[in-house]
């Protein structure tokens, strides 16, 4: 069976359709199955495909005129979600016209949006963004929520890391990825009661030995790039918190490095020797080698590129989708779902089972 | 007036009296009007000051046997107070026999003896932990809370804004530090009601003109070391959640960059070369040329010194607490809160003063 096509918003992020038909190009180039539903201006998308055949060859293209603006409030843009783009190529995996949606717009209409057509999966109470980042090893760690909900519970989270474990054995391959709970030390009694509650119920499940994911307590945010944990659960505001410091800590250094090195003339030549040194590093952290950040627990895929990524980014981000749509993320959600089994989850509203309650080990 | 005397807990931190004994003599060599009450095991102290004559000279011993464990339950810790290095450090500023104590020693438990001790400086709710983090710039930025509370409500907020101005203005000079809440966005909408609450709170003080800082909205955790906020307040949560964030992801960078630099003989030479540049790099990341983080609140001044942190960072931390002393921190708090006027703070338990109640522009 063919890879559905991939809907992509033409219009969004900083540097619009040439960034967005370019990546799309370079991620066709080295997947020559991937067809593409191109949704934005019609004429600025046929321009940005003479230079490419191959993806024109590949592609269809939906006209609108009207985009989400990169500043606009999501409860405005969702009323555009017929007109614009953001909303066309997100519509298409609804009806099926698309397997799955990439937009580099505004993160916040695009999770409304994406919210509305595709609606949360069953079993799934809240969906949640997570991403991709760099560690020490050869893998990378998923993080999740990154703030697609400023709060969550107890169940929440829990969910949170059936989802994130069933990302990262997509991108990662491992077979029970490690998934640890983000905290603020790593004894028993710390954090919050929503966070001691979710370790309750992720260690009661993962005793049971069934699941998909293999739960080890908590995580430091100075532990997440070190390459132990697969996948960090938090909540989104405290995700957030955490995924920008480490972006911003990374630039600190690297900015105070270019300093350093450009400071005297011994430093730059010592600068030009080590070259291929600094390269690997660059190529490490560049953000366009980790892009596409992923709506977890909606009925399809949809994944947003960051608004600065340049074209091997979006094509990173395409390439991601890809794989979720082939290795078929939301059915597989649906399955360690399963597997958890309701008991361990809890009902709804309440934090915790009861004892005696859990699932059978 | 002389400097009160500084009494220093020499049990705690990973390496205890050695590490204590060097960084005292260390800030007393550059600092000859500081004295000393060292607290602990006195046959340990007094070999260790066998080579500082200097601090010898400047310092009082207080014997005791007890000491608080490393990963003690703070609940536990403070059960002995009456016996500990750390208790009786921290009760020598309750008495009077010294204006300041520093610890090495477990965090939680230091936290949970001064504030039983000190008691919570009158018109402060919650008492916060505070710390200092190199920038782009040549000052540092002053981030609290880091954990002495896991969550806090906007009028927490709003104290935690004095407190951290009142401590920015000590340690780097500013007139009225720009102060800003740590947020996942800076529009007026993003985070949390606590955190909107005690935007509008600050707002309000701040037009009013008479407060000494400057606040100035949200900022993002990947802005926190440019430099242009000075004071980044936020609950203890999330701070410790960015703080250790921003830590892990330095060393992250330093650690691919020793990688990159030794994975060939080329980049080994360029390593060599530009040895000058990566030394000043580290210096400025040193976390001991930062070290001494300030609980802010209490009546009295402590200060945690990192527990890894060497001679040189605990006699920073040490001169940091001179220096808070000299300055009469727990003083300029008190008027500074005096001036943001019981109007604007709202009362207690209520996150928000009511319209035209706020305090006179």
């Amino acid at each position: 069976m063919s890879l559905p096509r991939i809907a992509v918003d033409a219009m969004g992020g900083d540097e619009g359709v040439r960034v967005m038909i370019e990546g799309a190009a370079l991620a066709r180039r080295d997947h020559d199955s991937f067809k593409f539903l191109l949704v934005g201006d019609s004429a600025r998308i046929e321009a940005a495909l003479d230079n490419h055949p191959n993806l024109r060859a590949a592609s269809e293209i939906l006209h609108c005129d009207d985009v989400v603006g990169g500043e606009e409030l999501p409860s405005k843009a969702i009323r555009r979600a017929k007109t614009t783009s953001m909303g066309l190529a997100v519509n298409a995996v609804k009806t099926g016209d698309a397997g799955a949606a990439v937009s580099a717009g505004n993160t916040g209409a695009l999770m409304a949006m994406s919210k509305l057509a595709l609606r949360t999966m069953p079993g799934i109470d809240r969906p949640a963004l997570a991403a991709i980042m760099p560690t020490l090893k050869a893998h990378d760690v998923v993080m999740l929520d990154l703030g697609a909900n400023t709060e969550a519970d107890a169940r929440n989270l829990v969910q949170y890391a059936v989802m994130g474990a069933a990302y990262s054995r997509i991108v990662n391959g491992f077979d029970k990825p490690v998934v640890r709970l983000l905290n603020i030390g790593t004894e028993e009694i710390k954090g919050t009661e929503e966070l001691r509650d979710a370790a309750a119920m992720l260690t009661a499940a993962s005793a049971g030995g069934n699941v998909a994911l293999q739960f080890d307590g908590f995580v430091e945010s100075d532990k997440i790039n070190r390459g132990e944990t697969h996948v960090v659960v938090t909540d989104g505001f405290s995700g957030n918190i955490a995924l920008k410091a480490i972006e911003g800590s990374a630039r600190f250094v690297t900015d105070l490095l270019r300093q350093a090195f450009t400071s005297s003339l011994r430093s730059k030549i010592g600068f030009l020797v080590s070259r291929p040194a600094t390269e690997l590093l660059k190529h490490h952290l560049d953000p366009n080698n980790h892009n596409g950040a992923v709506f977890l627990g909606l009925n399809g895929v949809v994944v947003k590129s960051h608004g600065s990524a340049n074209a091997k980014g979006v094509a990173h981000a395409v390439a991601v989708t890809a794989r979720l749509l082939e290795n078929k993320l939301t059915q597989r959600i649906a399955e360690d779902l399963a597997l958890l089994g309701e008991e361990t989850l809890g009902k709804k509203g309440r934090s915790i089972a009861p004892k005696g309650d859990e699932a059978p080990a």
